[in-house]
């Protein structure tokens, strides 16, 4: 099986319990996450063998982290301690037609002020089959592009492939800057994950047709036969959101392997924790990858994966990966007593 | 912008969590509500200058109340000190085929048994253009219906605006006594604010068709205009609730300004606290009406304002009127980052 | 009225709150249930005299499921103090795609490990008109069999009625151990509780043709004629229940009395708790019985007892009677004030 | 063993949690007690059979007060369900330098409006050896002191005796109106509690000498055979308070038999709870003479029993005797394992 | 009465509940808090009008800080909105020999980004009596420097009083650059809040002899003496604080009206929560000098109502100025009925 | 450094909140704890590398006790999966004159009834420098006890040396039997951790004179040399606590090196959890021994661990090193700001 090693900010999450709104909420749940770290603690949860890269301050708040990775059997061995804080984000979940919210208070977190210096890169990646990291490590700030160049390139050199999540944040970075600086990396990544609109409005590819609900499958297959034209991915991998509600969406997984578009069930789940549901999406089809999986299998553990984050609270999945299985192969519901 | 004052009774609201039954509770969720208390809030958080006018009593619960009303931005100047108690409402909140119910303990509450003379009516009602009531304080007790009716001649004196939202309360008074006392007081009033039920059974004004799904605007048309023709309201407000279940309705907001009939876009909502989303829709229509828009940016923030509530706990709205222009304006429910 | 007596084990339930995962949760709600338990609650609360039998052990946890019963005005005075443990059972209450779990850790429990002796059983029964048991009771233990069989028996030589509910578990007993056993005691059976799969896979009854969605009732006829040709019940009594997710179901009561087959109104509900909507099923039917009301008003009862149990936290409803009747009156379904 | 009823009234309470003041708290525990009730309830939680006398509304609170009694084994069949409302008294618990604060909102509950007529007093008093009430039954109302009256004569018609407490509360009645009161039935009391400021405030009965802490036995000798001259309790007993803070108290037990003055050990208890800590040491008083125990071990299980209230939170103990046995007998304050 | 006008930072603090220590701690409770902040909460429970005066950024934080202010009464129009964040401070609770920590995360809040430009100074101060800072707000930036001077210039020309806490946190700056910057600002002051070492490290005024517990005051009088000789205050305000544990201290409030030193009586007090401790000082000292108390009230008060504080959960004191009264005025502990 | 790894059992702890007394508690906290795990993850605290043996059943409780373990960085590759259930025990924690209790329900769990062949003992220890375990894993079976010798005897042919804690339980079994098992492991250990009670009541060591308040140093030290001429341990090392109440304790560490007494600093400590402070004693023993520190600091830490362990809710210390120096270098009991 294939080991997976991340990188990327994980950051204290604030939000208010039950749905609460924020004005006045005399407490916040604590919990610690961000996508890369979210993908690891999942593969972690499914099986794979998996570590994390980040810097952390030498605080509680930082122990808190690390903490959390470590509950979950992450490896957290090449984690640099130091710089002043831990990266906040308050998160008030939305429910029906009340959507959610997020306010960012990340900014000179250790990790989006660390210097390439504090990684022995080599060292770090050695012994690891994939590195991980997605569109927020290159957004936190230049450093952190700089990080994530230093290891894409040193991973490459080491014969390791690169996992890219394209995960768009207009509240980091502007297309603009998003567009030059994923452009510089995309020639390393081996599986890209990304939604049509990262195609299109960040690299500016676009099908022929507009998407419509009628041939949504003839849609993704132009546009995704348009990028392999330019950038040569193993695999692109996207899902199909369809926002009913902040509370209830209805969920699709869909790839392509170069040659062939596929396509996962489409489920509809009423949802307790949007977020990191994209993560689990990603950790699903790795951990498929990982165990050299086909690729039905992978992109259904993917879109179940993802499906079932939705109705777990915090920003990782405590799933299993048999439970998991048992959401695609149509177990009942029901209690099992 | 026309400033706004409202009168009435606030309690405390003690609820079990967790939409427990109240049948041996543990704890209860301790809120402060009540018509036009949450009326006042609500147009404080959507950007209206208001004020309460109540009496409660010297003692920490009193002080709680107003340190609920203060926390919004309410002025809280006019409420006068004394009296015995604060009326109390126990709130058990539904689910699904489990409806929600109340259990009143408001009987000889401060200001249902304050005189006209605690109040320096004038010196109150000076520098505010719209006085708020609704028929639940002229129900309480008959020095309710008292106080009521000073404010309001007094409020007419002075050049103010009546607003008057029927509220009808079965558990306060019966269908009789409540005619009687609303017709002394319709004839000062500008707005009004009722249920076709209202019509019909306290007024007694009943359409020539009984109401049919089918064509819902000609049975309020119709009602509406007779209304009109003994009544010279500037506007008639309403809403129309499909009650699926106790956390699942549909809602629509309905008005009539004299002439013609405005309906707003019908939303489907589910229920975390039903209990002040009349009030909610009330600030909206008021909040659109003092600062001067148009009727039907005014009734679709009222049918917005409502809607919203629904999904937040308590008897307030907590929203901001921009994110309440957000969901008539159907912005994406997905989570923002 | 008739008074009812029920056997059984009573257990602590610990399960996470707010719909958590069981993994890390750094809390358990505590309730106290069992199928038996629950049948004797809910008949207390609506109206009827009630009785629970038992083996709880002489310590704080004993202490605290006795407290619980007594609460709700069930006589505990025939419970024996002694015996290890209190049973133990953990709940994960799924929600939408994710589905409950239960991990038992019951084995030895006070009541399992019991003896005959234990019991005074012609007193204990003395004075009651109905024994209620289930298969769960018979399947906990060799000794919960043998304790079973004899107040079965010596309830039937008092005169009293056997109301027996199926209650398959497969974690705690196979199909052949449940059919050899409850075989053993059917004869004495008043009032049958099984779903289809009981008689079909534990009794080996199987109707001509198989279920359809069409013909439901065919099926359910065709099986229950089958069934009371081999067995002298009085009435077989189970529910249809559509697993749409593991909070959404639809619930239908059904049964016979050895004539007719009756069908009550269907009902989608959303879930928040699943757990012992059977018992509350089971108790609905028991409640109409006792009262001597006809079998309409009975399965109507019976299944918006379930119907509402569903929508409470814990083993058992906290819904009085009139409640319960004024679900299937149609009563409307939003606040009442 | 003595069967004891009480009569009196039972009382929602509502406290912030951990010793939250009131101002703005955002929840309040709720518990159900009242001087009378909670000594039938530690009576119950020590093996003495014993009822609850009084009215409450048929409502869900009402209901919960009820279950609340019932859960300790505290017969309820006595109890008249009619009236408005369950008398309501708010907690804010003290620490240290901060004293406990009680706001009362209890007038016009069921117990306070209710008439003689309401109770088949004869019936509900026969079979029971002892008739335990306090002066707050007393003074809630004129409708209180009439129906205590009423049972307190018929008590000792039927050859009861009667116990009472003194329980003075400033914030319910004047010490005139009390005196005048209590006066009328104080000729049919035999065990008396009360302490010193009752008997030279109430009753007027002064010592010779002023209280000193130097020879506090000599204070309460010469007290209690002055009340004794006059009134002809069995048992007048009393407890002696020394507040060093709000959260630290010590406590001795004091008791005279007519002829001889006793005392307990005294204690130093930090406070979780400090309202029934009186009620405690009463029912720990009569605990011992219901059983027929002699004055020492009496005495030593009342104080044991007020001491250990101290640190429940909640208006009643939930000790067992045994483990009020075990303080007075010097057990170890370690964990035992 | 004196109007107090507070210059400062609200901070969002975040602590796990119920003394738990930070690492791994599943939420936080929320506060808000900040030296002067706390100064105008107290002063408004207290009775005396106050605002503050600040800058918050444009968010649900900052407008929940604001909520907090608002609720208590401080007037918030003097806030300027804008900026990139809420200053945020983690509290861990200490108890008995484990101490409390503090981890700030407070750089690049709002208002130690803020320009002088930001606020109209003259308009804001204008009618305001006195204005009362602290040197946390000279220590978080430069920009808070400058920002402070400039009120405080712009305050003596408007013929208002200054009002100083020294406040040193050597997590903030270190003592030279304390030193040089409070002394750039203390020509200005007329009252002095301050400990002995701040006079000593900060401002190198030592006095003779070394602090003896023996003769504190013959200690603390020479130092004044030697402060008053350099410094025109009208006031020097001190506190000496016995820490014995983290839940346990002694308090004394000692000040020095430039001709006479005034001693408080001494309290010992457990601890809920140390921090504001300090603030509910100054507030009392401030409270009583603006309703032109006599010094030894003024002391007393200021004492008693920071050992109250010590006893109440958050940032601020919720204590009526009766109920800090009633401490020093030696009134029962135990509580009231 | 030394690196340790312990072997026992690892339970699931329920406690009723907030000093709640078991009986009817709505809810329990969940820990994970067990002496010699509670040993590995304060040793991980404070920098040791540590792992922890064990059998833990495949279920979610199990998972749950790993993550407990791992996310204090506890290696946990050597425990095997498998078994029926995991140990339980209930604490219901004491306060001032209420003991703390314990319920056991840990009969058959998983560890108890493992076989000596379900571990690879000698793969398990190799690489590791200390085993260390207590007389609770010899005392839960009879398995426990044969597992327990086949690790001691493989670890001593490894070279490896032997930490034992007698950590007696009377509930667990009785004095005779301990003193029987006990005795035959006794010769192969190095490091033992005894109360006196624990020599003269297990093994029967008396020393010549009486235990007395005034010569404890005396009576130790007799009685150390003693077993010293009997049992060739390294070090012996004791606690001396003072059970002043359920909630403060004083605290000593004493121990004998074969030829000296050494004693610590006596600490008075307010308890939040009185369990696991023995273990948090061992570990700081332990963790200055792995260290190489000398016996003086060895014995500071390992005091100052414990009692800082009475502070934290849990079964293990969350304390770093150097906050365990802090304490017994005087640092100020003040919060650092």
């Amino acid at each position: 099986m294939k080991r997976i090693i991340t990188l990327g900010e994980i950051m204290l999450r604030l939000s208010p319990p039950n749905r609460d709104k924020f004005l006045g909420s005399p407490s916040f749940q604590a919990n610690y996450g961000g996508g890369e770290a979210n993908v690891a603690v999942a593969l972690a949860n499914y099986g794979v063998e998996t570590a994390f890269i980040t810097k952390l301050p030498n605080n509680e708040i930082g122990d808190s982290a690390i903490k959390h990775l470590r509950s979950f059997g992450v490896n957290t061995r090449s984690i640099v301690r130091g710089g002043d804080r831990v990266g906040i984000y308050f998160l008030e979940n939305g429910f029906s037609l009340r959507n959610s919210k997020v306010i960012y208070d990340r900014k000179d977190s250790a990790i989006s002020t660390a210097l390439v210096s504090d990684f022995e890169i080599e060292s770090i990646l050695k012994g690891w089959d994939i590195l991980h990291l997605s569109g927020i490590t290159l957004g936190i700030s230049n450093n952190g592009f700089e990080i994530s160049k230093a290891f894409i390139k040193k991973a490459k050199e080491l014969g390791m492939e690169i996992s890219f999540d394209f995960n768009y944040r207009s509240k980091l970075w502007s297309l603009e800057e998003a567009g030059k600086k994923i452009k510089e990396i995309l020639e390393y990544v081996d599986i890209a994950f990304a939604g049509h609109l990262d195609f299109t409005n960040i690299l500016g590819i676009v099908p022929k047709k507009p998407l419509e609900k009628v041939d949504i499958i003839g849609y993704y297959e132009d546009l995704y036969r348009k990028v392999s034209s330019k950038y040569n991915f193993k695999y692109i991998v996207s899902s199909i959101r369809d926002v009913r509600s902040a509370s209830n969406n209805s969920y699709t997984g869909i790839c392509f392997d170069g040659d062939k578009i596929y396509r996962s069930k489409t489920y509809e789940v009423d949802i307790i924790d949007r977020v990191g549901t994209g993560d689990a999406y990603t950790a699903g089809f790795l951990c498929g990858y990982a165990m050299g999986k086909d690729i039905d299998y992978t992109l259904n553990v993917a879109t179940a994966s993802s499906v079932l984050k939705h109705t777990i609270s915090g920003d990782v999945t405590l799933m299993k990966i048999d439970e998991v299985e048992k959401l695609f192969e149509n177990d009942s519901l029901d209690v099992q007593r």
